[in-house]
């Protein structure tokens, strides 16, 4: 019959549960660090991805001409959209801007372990705050959700890295700006793509000191040691000036490396220059968060980018932020027993004796759920024994039954099905007796 | 700029709070009601909804062919989708099914008051399950999310009707079969049509009887009390085994009407043979909910649909349901003053006495978070009184304040914004006390 599209998940009851409970987790991670939901437009205007990321994006994404002659996009990331809403605020909005979502995002690549073409990302971002605090605060949230799913931070690595380290090694290399992008690509994709294949792709950018620039990559990117980073920086200039900006930089990160400390995060973060990130758009440090084999796609990955809101709304912010997927972290919580589900079902259940007293039957149901007790009862004529069967077996915890003799004296038995007792319960009792038993209450 | 597209909508903090709160009421009530949550994809097989509506459904779609040459569509509705899922378990499911769903479906329509082009609909839909009570538990769960909102049954109207009713009426005007999907379409549209349209569109279908049959519907439509039933039928047929017929319809209607009333919906609750349903796969009662003036687009319809999971996914299987939607929900709620905003921001404050402290205090910030204390700070180094002022505009109820004196004894300086009082308190009990203040924990 009809399928499925490849790469779009259902989740029936149990499954949304499990998802379900996950999700309300980074939810209430988001609001414990302050941060505030917002939501967007599913579908945007192709241009709001195109001229942030370049026209190669146009494949990754699902888009067509609607019927009024637009070309639209469903959204394949939210911080365009952030971008827009946020700027449009303009400077009326209150700074700091701490804004989440965690919402479907689209991408038409190929479905494989980790990646689906229909993904939820909890996205979290800090916009109008130039301090790298903010940065630090945005991983912390990150590693939160994660210890609140029941992870610790032996389960996963914060792999931090920070773009301007990578432009600076660019300028004291005497590459210039118009060949950083090129760089800055091949450099992302050296963990995946042979040496000769890197070759292959810088030779036609930096010619003969291809192969120089590789080894120099390789050195930067085996650093981990912070104090490492201005030695080989005085190896590739030792002018006063160039050292002074060297300087400088490195005590941004350490600085924004002291406030990750004092968050906490120490024994799951680590420099790891090998994180680039993808995308144009960034301008300060970069994190991914792996398992701590190191294998799989990345949990979770953002960083700082300054230009994007003045890009896409002209008004400059500055901004951070990151993204964490549904289908890696699922995957792990499932690899590690993780993922629970908890009971469906109502709490209480009406048994109905024969069908003149139904309609007393239906009136009691609808005053429970008044009071806030979840309750159900079958819709066919059944007898008393089918009927608490059918109790038991959807997990009730109460049965309150209703026949003949109950609707005249108005008082109804009422069965605690975990200690097997049953009273006799006169009507105005009832809903706070019926609590009782399913909350506890006294 | 980047404009949003017309007909999706923004949700910046205090509107995503605002729809938020309405949406929880809504899964509550569900779950009151036993119903539980399910999601499928977004994007689904363009023929999903084509075979199950029609082409000219295709009209009212955003669709296009993927980049795998597929054709597909951003889903206008989920019943389609719940019977396939629903279908797809076949027999292992446990019936009674009572699935809801809250989530986005997309239409290519002129957007207007109450009408968007994405809107969010609450779904609720009880399969397996061939007694009519089950249609009164729908209309009752969505009567009770409408009061749980803050409405009264002197604010909505339930307009009951019955398919079988119609096809009755068209049986006994002797129409052929193949004539009633016309006739119904027809007969749907009178509210808003002209009798001259009316007559224009139903001459090709009925000939010169026209006149004679849009009399006879007026007559039906114009019937609000069930026992007028029985004496209309029978002014159209005499013959005695038309009139069995025509008694047993009237008989499983008015066991469906006690259910409603037993349910306590008499109230809100009308027989009005003016709702028809567009769609073609209703079966059984109908019914659709509007504010009590009657005016502007419905709040919500539904009705029974027992042939559609068969169509869908080749397992017989009855089903009754409906849908309300955000937009028409939240404009009434927004005229009548019940849309409330919650305020934002944490609950608690850590104020940082200059730099060398903010190691320690954002440990602190740390330790309250994990207490379940939502907390947040300045990133930027400011003064106590600016501090005290942002924590003043943001809602906070508590600042703890960290300076080096408080470093050096451990003791920390916790302010509660309400009171104004002020105490010392060592480490150890720092979270407990900072969330009896806010909490009113003792």
């Amino acid at each position: 019959m009809y399928q499925t599209l490849p790469g779009f998940r259902e989740f029936p009851p149990e499954r949304f549960r499990e998802r379900n409970r996950v999700f309300r987790i980074l939810r209430s991670t988001a609001d414990l660090f302050g941060f505030e939901e917002f939501d967007g437009p599913i579908l945007e205007p192709l241009d709001l991805y195109v001229d942030k990321s370049g026209a190669e994006v146009v494949d990754q994404l699902f888009w067509f001409e609607d019927r009024g002659g637009r070309k639209v996009a469903l959204r394949p990331e939210m911080t365009p959209t952030l971008a827009r809403m946020v700027g449009a605020a303009g400077n009326s909005i209150r700074k700091p801007v701490r804004w989440f979502t965690l919402n479907e995002q689209y991408r038409f690549e190929r479905p494989q372990k980790g990646r689906q073409r229909a993904f939820t990302q909890f996205n979290l971002d800090i916009l109008g705050e130039p301090s790298l605090g903010a940065d630090a605060e945005v991983i912390a949230c990150f590693v939160a959700a994660l210890e609140r799913c029941g992870l610790t931070q032996d389960d996963f690595r914060v792999r931090m890295s920070d773009r301007r380290i990578w432009t600076r090694f660019l300028e004291l290399m005497g590459i210039g700006e118009d060949k950083h992008p090129d760089c800055l690509s091949a450099i992302d994709k050296m963990e995946r793509t042979s040496a000769e294949k890197l070759t292959e792709r810088l030779e036609p950018v930096l010619g003969e000191s291809t192969s120089d620039f590789l080894g120099r990559v390789d050195e930067l990117r085996s650093i981990r040691d912070e104090d490492e980073l201005l030695p080989f920086f005085q190896s590739l200039s030792s002018r006063q000036e160039e050292n002074e900006k060297s300087v400088e930089l490195i005590e941004s990160w350490k600085n924004f490396r002291s406030a990750v400390d004092a968050l906490g995060l120490g024994a799951c973060t680590v420099l790891d220059l090998g994180i680039v990130r993808g995308l144009a758009y960034y301008t300060g440090p970069v994190f991914e968060i792996f398992e701590a084999s190191g294998k799989g796609r990345a949990l979770a990955g953002g960083g700082r980018y300054d230009h994007l809101v003045e890009k896409v709304a002209g008004v400059s912010m500055e901004a951070t932020g990151g993204a964490l997927g549904d289908v890696t972290l699922l995957d792990l919580l499932d690899s590690r027993g993780l993922l629970t589900n908890t009971i469906a079902g109502t709490d209480c259940f009406l048994a109905i004796g024969g069908e003149e007293s139904r309609p007393r039957a239906l009136q009691l149901t609808q005053m429970l759920r008044q009071y806030g007790i979840s309750t159900s009862y079958l819709f066919k004529s059944a007898g008393f024994g089918k009927q608490f069967k059918e109790a038991n077996r959807s997990g009730a915890k109460v049965v309150v039954s209703v026949g003949e003799r109950e609707i005249e004296t108005d008082e109804y038995t009422v069965k605690d099905l975990g200690s097997g007792e049953q009273v006799s319960v006169p009507l105005a009792e009832l809903g706070d007796h019926v609590r009782s038993l399913i909350y506890g209450e006294s």
